[in-house]
């Protein structure tokens, strides 16, 4: 079973953003900006193309609406998002805000970050999902 | 009008890769990897999420089948995809393969490759589109 199986089962804590049928969102643990965020499919599979319909599209439909509410959640310049995959077998396409074109963002690496703050960003992106 | 707008209109020449009702893909003429692709919607809008329903998952589909096309094509270990768009402010999707994780694929500056390389993996992508 996947760290992101036992994230959905709730069998390890998160920072939960949106569910629906097939895909499931939280915020990534070690964040490369406050916001950022993992969207991952409700089965195991490991290349996010082989995906089956339904569970592709999902991800996509929810990206679209989780970064709208992540833009307006943060001052951000805007949202990128990117799926790589070498390091856990089970799709999950990356939602993040960044600041700047720094030329260098896609290899910050992420850190931890205090829970009052991850709480708070939790809190404002729900809240602008509710309002789209 | 944007660059990406010049292509789709033949204006400006393009490694073509694939073309539909609402999007348009061809090579990236500075490649991070051979078969590195852009798709992009066929009317300009900055970020990708702010696109209408139809061209913003006609972008998605189109990205399953080139990243499979793109597999197939070449000896890649996975394909990523990735949006970030601070330089040209008409959205696009990229699909590059990859051959390692070695942590600074992002930042990868790309670079021209002779035309013989391009025509090439630009007929064996399309040649297995045509099979998926």
């Amino acid at each position: 079973m996947t760290i992101f199986t036992k994230i959905i089962n709730g069998e390890i804590p998160c920072y939960k953003i949106y569910e629906d049928e097939f895909v499931f969102a939280f915020l990534d643990i070690n964040p490369i900006n406050l916001g950022h965020t993992l969207i991952v499919p409700k089965i195991e599979i490991d290349k996010i193309y082989d995906l089956d319909d339904q569970h592709y599209l999902a991800i996509f439909k929810a990206a679209q609406i989780i970064s709208k509410a992540i833009e307006k959640a943060t001052d951000c310049q805007r949202v990128c998002t990117w799926t790589e995959g070498f390091e856990v077998p089970h799709a999950h396409y990356h939602i993040c805000p960044f600041y700047s074109p720094d030329g260098e963002f896609w290899v910050k690496r992420g850190v931890p970050l205090p829970k009052t703050e991850m709480e708070k960003i939790q809190t404002s992106i729900i809240e602008e999902l509710t309002i789209i």
